[in-house]
């Protein structure tokens, strides 16, 4: 194996396998596989942890084909200390690596041979849907912040589906104690099966956290179009030059919807607009008395005002009052500090909309003028 | 206690004292004093760790006088939570501090009494010695890398000393396996004893490395003039405003100067000039392959360039070629890495000049154009 390489485009391949690649040990996981294509002129790196695996190609100038895996590692580290040149990598009879760029020569131990290193599965058939990166980017960040290590499986992941009503994809997420719902427009979409079995696919759909997180970092070009193909109990998203394939938690979802129209349907529903960034303010001085067993924050709606209040027997208290539109009676309710602050610095936009209802019913978070995304937040008891 | 201060104000005052109370514990030295002057309309703040006290004052409106302890960590974040406001500062009779600002009111618990905070120490007499910030900001840069945490106290700190014929305060620091020493022009001075005695002050000055690092962080004004005072077994830093006590370490710094002297005059040394930038890039590439049993980079000097490398059984192998104005016959030499990178950190200047004498010679190193700071590592053993 012998190519050519601009060590920007290095840089960058190695980058986004770091999030995937075993870092602390020293398995076979812990390596990323450089492939070459002479055809096309480009190399192909391959890293996995076995439920997740990313395959992305770069161009490169191929002398000699061939295939080796290389500590990710090591390999970024070198990459990143080169400077703007190019890089000649020639994969030698000694089982090294050899890597020239200027005047420096590293001579490459750490690799293995490529046939030691798991193989990539591939989905060929099934449903393909695909939108805007810009779109994937969103869903993963509205959503993503609401999934935590959980007992029950099928809340650890993002849950999918299409909605073929609205033409659009829908990312939810909830660990029990709050939801968020956020969806954008479908692009494209092929090989949808009839009703019944639409349900079916999207049924035990359920994406992992990890995958979401390193999805979003390798969204760069907003006008890039992925797509997801469903295989049986994988999913692939694709992009132009790049694939990652994921292994679908194996739960079962809860069914939000009727929870959710029940909420929205609530009959004596009061409502308050405040300013995000306002509140976003309010919150880090709030949340400096927050402590793990003291993590409420009180929320005291008048015509007038909003007052937000803590009290911590150990640290002290805290009020303060901001300007708020709401139409209702008066009201003091309880949440927890995270829930919301997770929730305002997911979102873009200028004014919040909450809509509660009494005392201990969930609260509704929307945008002012937006409604691709939804948030549920259960309340806290007053003392 | 009652008074009002700008938040920037009080941000910048308790960001100084972070690094001096304890962060983590619940004692009194996890308190910052915080007392008032009305004549002077002046807070000043008192922290310590009971080797390092700072005291500090700032401008403030004083309506009531008192002084009361504050836990310093929880106070600062407060502090940096308020945006650009005034804030209204009052101890009240439930022992608890009051903190208004725009509409947020802090009401904050953890304060304790102004007696119980420990009294800080005066130097009444002494040698007093005066220079620049820079100055003081140069040489602890220089210098305070080389101190590790070592067997024999007498290596614990810098040592300081005053240079009579050439009027500068020179400090010194060593590990045993390489020394770096900075010296800068003196402003003023006061009180210094004769000959002897001048000796026997110096003889024991050994300044702990977290109060140099302190001292570099208050270091903020170039033109600033800072004053040691030298006490018994204590130095006080001041300037104006300002003013650092500091314990010295009970030790006996090792008398360097033959040892440094008999270096410079070796009859046959090798001189080489290296652009310190192409020397630090470099090394960044060959710290890829150092590990902590393999810490040996070579440096092999011809007449035309110097050829850095390094082997690493489990990572690889390393080399790469620079260019170096050389003197001398050419040698191979192997050093610790991190020495090397420690210095070319700390300085500035374009040219590095190191002197060589046989493979086991300790090297010198200094920056062209400038007698005011040198540097020996001594050199590792060549497998």
């Amino acid at each position: 194996m012998e190519f050519y390489i601009e060590s920007s485009e290095l840089v960058n391949a190695l980058a986004r396998v770091q999030g995937i690649v075993d870092k602390t040990g020293t398995s076979i996981l812990s390596h990323v596989l450089v492939s070459t294509d002479k055809e096309k002129d480009q190399i192909t790196l391959t890293a996995t942890d076995t439920n997740l695996s990313l395959q992305a190609s770069y161009p490169a100038n191929i002398k000699v084909e061939g295939s080796v895996a290389v500590k990710a590692h090591r390999f970024f580290q070198i990459a990143r200390s080169l400077g703007d040149k190019t890089v000649h990598i020639k994969f030698n009879a000694r089982n090294r690596i050899e890597l020239k760029s200027g005047k420096a020569e590293f001579k490459i131990a750490e690799c293995r041979n490529a046939d030691e290193f798991p193989p990539t599965k591939n989905i060929q058939e099934g449903t393909k849907i695909s939108f805007a990166e810009k779109t994937l980017k969103r869903l993963i960040e509205e959503t993503v912040f609401s999934i935590v290590d959980n007992k029950r499986a099928g809340l650890n992941g993002a849950h999918l589906e299409f909605d073929a009503s609205k033409n659009t994809l829908r990312m939810i997420t909830t660990d029990g104690n709050r939801l968020s719902l956020s969806e954008g427009i479908v692009e494209d979409i092929s090989n949808l099966p009839a009703d019944d079995s639409l349900k079916r696919l999207f049924d035990r759909v359920l994406v992992p956290r990890k995958a979401l997180l390193e999805l979003k970092k390798l969204c760069e070009d907003d006008e890039m179009l992925w797509t997801i193909s469903f295989g049986n109990r994988e999913a692939n998203f694709s992009r132009e030059g790049m694939s990652l394939m994921v292994n679908l938690i194996d739960g079962q979802f809860p069914d939000y919807q009727p929870v959710l129209q029940s909420l929205m349907s609530k009959v004596d529903k009061k409502e308050a607009h405040i300013k995000r960034k306002e509140l976003l303010d309010v919150f880090r001085r709030v949340g400096i008395f927050i402590s793990k067993t003291n993590n409420a924050v009180t929320f005291d709606f008048t015509k007038e005002d909003l007052t937000l209040s803590t009290t911590n027997p150990d640290y002290g208290d805290f009020e303060e009052q901001l300007d708020v539109d709401f139409d209702g009676i008066p009201i003091r309710v309880a949440f927890n500090l995270k829930y919301f602050q997770d929730i305002l610095n997911a979102v873009q936009g200028d004014t919040l909309q909450l809509e509660l209802g009494d005392v201990l019913d969930p609260c509704i978070l929307q945008l002012k003028d937006r409604d691709d995304c939804k948030f549920v937040i259960m309340p806290m008891r007053l003392n």
